[in-house]
């Protein structure tokens, strides 16, 4: 029911996930929109739409679809919920339905910001808390490890802290009290304080920073990249002449435009709940749905989970 | 004294800049480096290096060539300084030696960002303040709507609040509290929370935030444009056949890399000590130093101060 494109989109990514992945999925929905689709299907009776509050929403629209999504995995019927719809709705409904795992103290949004050549750089908290203490921030960095060891296959994943400059006396309180407390922290690589220009090498596997200051360099990230491809576009469709040299040139960045396409990335993953929830955009196309399916399986699969809740505990 | 590539560039920066802008330059540094230069010379037998701690830096070595290039706009032997040398200590000889203008709180770092096709976003605070409280941001929202009345002629400048999103329940603690006193504000046009992928747009012409996301926003774009376009200029050399149709789309191309290019923005306004202080980044060339040279003298020439003291008084 969530993201600008539902439910056509949703349901066609839904589709080419089956068929692409082998991945069941089950569609959550308003009867009149999953009913008749092929899927299996749980049905509600009511929606947590964007202009929702999130808490409210879940609280209030006990039989929405994101809180049935979030009981289905609670309840053992599915293995991992994926939404494009209000992130706030979907954060609240797998903490409220799913529950913590034990001694989290704050549940994480981990982005993966391609990095063409390497593995993604894990960015996190990227939106989930806009104020955080330190505490919460070495306990995302412990849980961004594990993602990069489990999921990506990096033996001692480097752990970067954002900040202003490289110096441990750089940056605000929040910062400078984390750096301390990480260089102490067993079982963090921690390698110090990097910089918002880090984010797209290879220098770093995890950086952590509060929700606010996350989503910021992301979606300033974003709106860079987006900025500079349709800039490189408008050059390559600006005379036939420039549309024949283009197309020698295409093969190498089409690859690269499509590598750093947030539809690619498959979504976000909230780390620190008791499930698999994963958070794709909201303007997901049927791409991003089968990408975000791909993330789901994968974290499935490979217990990232039960990983986080044997780091934590 | 400053910057990666000093002397050389700096000094190669300022007889260009005398050519062309017609400029007066004093370089102020060591006697064995700026005496033979051809330049009238302020000496001094100390230097500010980039390990110096700011403060400490400013007040122990008095006889610095940040310390006294700040004296010379103090006592109007110079009408600006301009710096590639620590931020931290430019800041600090700026703040230390010129005084802040009455009123202000705060001085806050402007840096304008450019959008191709439209004025520059200016962002502030870029760095200066790692730790703010709301009505410093208002004072920083005033101030960066002088700038671009003044210094870029936009009649009426639209201020944003940088957060996470656009409603009002959105950010942390400080952002909430700041957006309610700049609806309050006169004399800024606020139109609301602004998002990092907003900065390369023309939907908004000051963005204002605390020093730290600033830097850190600024950082991810920078970090971001010049990864993407080095990989296009890969992508346009990685054959005889794509380095030919690289010709054909270079004109479109190279103008635009130009516009993104820090070293064309010319450096960082301070904006709230009372005299012109440019600091441009660490890494200048000469053609860096130019532009900031340009800034110095467009900031002098627009009387940016006499606005800014009239405005906050």
């Amino acid at each position: 029911m969530g993201g600008d494109k539902a439910p056509a989109e949703i349901i066609e990514g839904a589709r080419q996930a089956v068929e692409q992945l082998g991945v069941d999925v089950v569609l959550v929905g308003l009867p009149e929109v999953v009913e008749g689709t092929g899927f299996p299907t749980i049905t509600c009776s009511e929606v947590i739409d964007m202009h929702d509050d999130p808490a409210q929403g879940v609280r209030r629209k006990k039989d929405s679809s994101l809180v049935r999504a979030a009981e289905a995995v609670r309840d053992g019927r599915a293995s991992a919920m994926v939404s494009a719809g209000n992130t706030g709705a979907t954060m609240a409904a797998a903490l409220l339905r799913m529950g913590r795992l034990p001694g989290v103290a704050r549940p994480a949004i981990a982005t993966p910001i391609p990095v063409p050549g390497a593995t993604p750089t894990i960015l996190l908290d990227a939106g989930a808390n806009a104020e955080c203490t330190a505490p919460w921030l070495v306990q995302f960095a412990q849980m961004g490890a594990v993602l990069a060891v489990e999921r990506y296959g990096i033996t001692k994943p480097r752990v970067g802290l954002l900040s202003i400059g490289e110096e441990e006396t750089k940056g605000n309180p929040l910062v400078k009290e984390t750096h301390a407390l990480l260089r102490e922290t067993p079982g963090v690589h921690f390698i110090g304080n990097v910089e918002g220009r880090d984010l797209l090498t290879d220098d770093v596997d995890v950086v952590v920073t509060d929700g606010f200051t996350g989503n910021v360099a992301l979606k300033t990230l974003e709106g860079g990249l987006k900025f500079i491809v349709g800039k490189v576009l408008e050059a390559m469709t600006s005379s036939d002449e420039a549309k024949e040299a283009a197309k020698v040139l295409l093969p190498t960045l089409v690859p690269l435009a499509d590598e750093l396409d947030p539809d690619s990335h498959g979504g976000a993953m909230l780390l620190g709940v008791d499930g698999v929830c994963i958070i794709s955009h909201g303007s997901s196309s049927a791409r991003a749905v089968v990408n975000a399916l791909r993330v789901a399986q994968d974290m499935v699969d490979k217990d990232v989970v039960g990983h986080l809740r044997a780091a934590v505990a």
